[in-house]
C-alpha cells in the first residue's frame, strides 16, 4: 500500500483546523557565525518552538534542493520524485493563468540568433520586462494557427510562457533550447506517437514567431522547455477529506494550492493582510496553507539584513495567528535560501508544529540548529502531512 | 522517478573535490564505558567534527549489520536492498581476481565428508591457509571441463572461491552447502530453464573434485555457495559525472570501488602510504574513497586496545588530507565493528562532512555519542552522496 492510499483510508472528516505557514526559504547559513534566522529576534517563533515538539525537514532528501513545486508538494504530503510539475505548468501557474485540463504548457526565454541562425544569447541580453510584454503581445496578437487557441504570458525580463489548447495535444515534446550558444536551436521533436500533431503546431508556431521577431534584434528568436501539461494529483479533498483553503500573494504558489485542490481566497499584497484574510475566513476553512514570500526573495537576493527584517515581521505577526487558537499549528518553510548563496539550497529547514496532542520537547529557540534537537528529529518534508493530520486528530487507527 | 535518475537528471561535473574517507568497522559499543573511538585521543577527527556538521548513518537499515558489500555500496549512494553484489562475487574480488560479465563466481568451503557422503564437518576443521592454497592448486591443475574456464583460488582457512567462464553461464544455481552436519551435500540445481547447462558444468566440477580430494581427510570435498556474476551497476560517472578514484589496500575494497567505475590507484601497504597516493594523485580525480581497513580487522579479533591506537594513528593522518582542502571531506565508516562483538555489527556509524557549505553544528567530537546531536541527525547511509554532491556545489535544482 502506497502512503496516500494509506492516509486516504485513515483519514475522517472533523471540525479540527490545522494552520500551515510556510515561510518560504526561512533556512540559512551563518554569516560571521549566525544564520538570518538565529541573527533574527523571533520571541513568538520561540515561543512556538517552547510550546510545541520541532525538527528539521529534508525537503525533498538530503541534498537535493528543491524548486517550489516540489518544496511545496512535500509540504502538503505529496513525494515530490512521484508527483512532478513540469516547468511550463509552474509558468503558467506562477503568471496566474488558469490552466485547463490538456492545455500544453511551455516556458519560453526571447533569444538572439545570427543571420545563419544560431543562437548568439540564450537570454536576448537580459530585455526589460516592458519590452518582453510588448513582444508577448505582438505574438499574442499576430499568430495564428486553426483549430489552437494560443495564450503568450510574460513571465519577467527575457522569460514567457506560452499555452496551446486544442484537442488531442501531447506535452511529450522536446526542447528546443540548445543550453549552449554557437548552434541553432534544437528542432521540437515528438517524443511519442501521439505528438506528431502538437509537434507539427509547435513548429508552425515557431516559424510565425521567427517571421514576427525576425528583425527585432536582440530578441529576435525564442527558444522553449519544459513543455508540460496539468498533472493528475489526487486533491486534498479526496485523500483527507479537508476543506483547505491558501492565502498567498504569488500567483505560482496559488497555482500550486489550486493543483491539489486548495479554495485560493483573495487577499493583499502585504503579510499583515494574508493574516487578516486568515482571520476572515478561520470559521470556513478545516486547513489552511499560509505563505510567505519575502524570505525567499530576499535570500535570493543575498540581501541577510532584510532577511532578517522579514523573519522579525513575522514573527510580529505569529500572535494573531494564535489567538484563532487552531487545533495544530505549524510553522515551517519549503527550502533553506541563504542569502550567502543567492539561491535555494538542499539545506534542512526548520519545524514547529504545536498542537494540545504534540509530545513537547525542549527545544526553547525556533533556529536551524536548536531545533534539530527536536522531538521530531530528522525527516522527510513528505512525513508533515501525515503529522498534522495526526495532531488534529483526524486519522483513524492503522489494522485492528 | 528513482533516487539514481532523479541524481543523474541533477549532476553536473565541476572542478570541486570531494574526499570520502572510509574508516573501516570504527562504530564501536562501550567496554568499561567507553567505546574504543571514545578512548582514543582523536584531536584532529574532533576538530574535523567541530569544524563541520555531523551525524549518524543506519548503513542499510536500522537493526542490519551489512558485509562488505552493502556497507560500501551504500556510502556510494546504491540502495544495497537494490543492488547486491553476490557472495560469490565478492569472495572473487576480495581475492583480487579480474572478474569479467559472464563469469560466475561461488564461494567454496573445504569439508569433511564420511564415507556414506554426510558432510561431517562443514569447514574441514579449519584447515590452515596454507594447506588451503595447495589443495587449490591441486584442483586448478588437474580439474578438465570442455568450453569451461575454470579458476580456483584460496581465500582463507577452509575459504576458497571458484570462477566459471564460458558461454552462455548462468548464476541461478543452488546452493549445496546444506548449512548442517549428517546429511550428504546438496546437489547443484538450475534455479532457472537457461541454467541446466552450468548447473551439468558445476556437477562435473564436484564429480572431479571429489575424485582428486576424496582420500585426502578432513579437506576431502568442498560446499559450494553465493552463485554470482557481476552485477549491472551504473557507474559513478554515469549517474554523477564523476571522475572517482578509490585508494585501499585490501582487494575486496579494490573490487568493489571498481564495480562502481572506480580508478583504483596503485598505493602501498600502510594507511600512511595511503595517504601519499591521495596527496599525489589529488589534481587527477574529483572524487576520492580512501579506506582504512585495520579498524574493522582488530574489532574482529575482539582486540579494543589495538583498535584505539589504528583509531589514534588514523587521527594523526587527518592534517595531511585536510591540507589538500577538498571542497567536501567526509570521515565516517561503513558499519561498526564493536571488538565486545569481534564481529560487524548494526549500530549507527558517526560520520562528519567538513566543506564551506555546511551548516557546521555544535558537535566538537567526533565520537558515537556526540555526533548523534549534530546537524545530518540520524539518516540512512544511502542519503550521504547525495549530501557530498550539494556540498560540493555539483547538482542543479531539482524542477522550477
Amino acid at each position: 500500500m502506497k502512503r496516500l492510499e494509506l492516509f486516504q483510508r485513515l483519514s475522517r472528516s472533523s471540525p479540527s483546523r490545522i494552520v500551515l505557514v510556510v515561510i518560504d526559504g526561512i533556512g540559512g547559513l551563518p554569516v560571521k557565525g549566525k544564520t538570518e534566522l538565529e541573527t533574527a529576534f523571533t520571541p513568538n517563533l520561540d515561543k512556538l518552538a517552547e510550546e510545541g515538539i520541532c525538527g528539521m525537514l529534508d525537503p525533498v532528501l538530503p541534498g537535493v534542493t528543491p524548486g517550489s513545486g516540489p518544496g511545496h508538494l512535500a509540504l502538503f504530503g505529496y513525494d515530490p520524485l512521484e508527483f512532478e510539475v513540469g516547468r511550463g505548468v509552474l509558468s503558467a501557474l506562477g503568471v496566474g493563468f488558469p490552466l485547463q485540463p490538456g492545455d500544453i504548457a511551455a516556458r519560453i526565454n526571447f533569444a538572439t540568433v545570427d543571420e545563419e541562425g544560431k543562437v548568439v544569447d540564450r537570454r536576448a541580453g537580459r530585455i526589460s520586462t516592458s519590452l518582453n510584454r510588448k513582444l508577448c503581445e505582438k505574438l499574442q496578437e499576430r499568430i495564428k494557427i486553426p483549430g489552437v487557441d494560443i495564450f503568450v504570458k510574460t513571465e519577467k525580463e527575457h522569460r514567457a510562457v506560452v499555452i496551446f489548447r486544442g484537442k488531442n495535444l501531447s506535452d511529450k515534446i522536446s526542447d528546443t533550447d540548445p543550453q549552449k550558444t554557437g548552434v541553432p536551436p534544437k528542432e521540437p521533436l515528438p517524443l511519442e506517437e501521439e505528438a506528431k500533431d502538437t509537434s507539427r503546431i509547435v513548429k508552425e508556431f515557431l516559424r510565425q514567431t521567427r517571421e514576427i521577431l525576425g528583425s527585432l534584434k536582440p530578441a529576435n528568436f525564442i527558444l522553449m522547455r519544459g513543455f508540460a501539461s496539468l498533472p493528475h494529483i489526487p486533491t486534498l479533498q479526496e485523500i483527507y477529506k479537508l476543506h483547505p483553503a491558501c492565502i498567498a500573494v504569488y500567483p505560482m504558489y496559488k497555482g500550486i494550492a489550486k493543483l491539489v485542490g486548495m479554495r485560493v481566497l483573495e487577499t493583499g499584497e502585504s503579510m499583515e493582510e494574508e493574516v487578516l484574510t486568515l482571520e476572515e475566513n478561520f470559521e470556513s476553512f478545516d486547513f489552511f496553507f499560509l505563505h510567505f514570500k519575502q524570505t525567499d526573495s530576499s535570500g535570493e537576493d543575498g540581501d541577510f539584513e532584510r532577511k532578517v527584517r522579514i523573519i522579525e515581521e513575522i514573527d510580529s505577526l505569529i500572535p494573531r495567528i494564535r489567538k484563532l487558537n487552531p487545533e495544530v499549528l505549524v510553522v515551517t518553510g519549503d527550502h533553506s535560501t541563504p542569502s550567502s548563496l543567492k539561491s535555494h539550497s538542499w539545506h534542512t529547514v526548520p519545524v514547529a508544529l504545536v498542537s494540545p496532542y504534540a509530545r513537547v520537547d525542549e527545544v526553547r529557540e525556533f533556529k536551524e540548529r536548536t531545533c534539530i534537537k527536536g522531538g521530531l528529529g530528522r525527516m522527510e518534508a513528505v512525513n508533515l502531512m501525515g503529522l498534522m493530520m495526526a495532531h488534529a486528530l483526524k486519522l483513524e487507527k492503522f489494522g485492528a
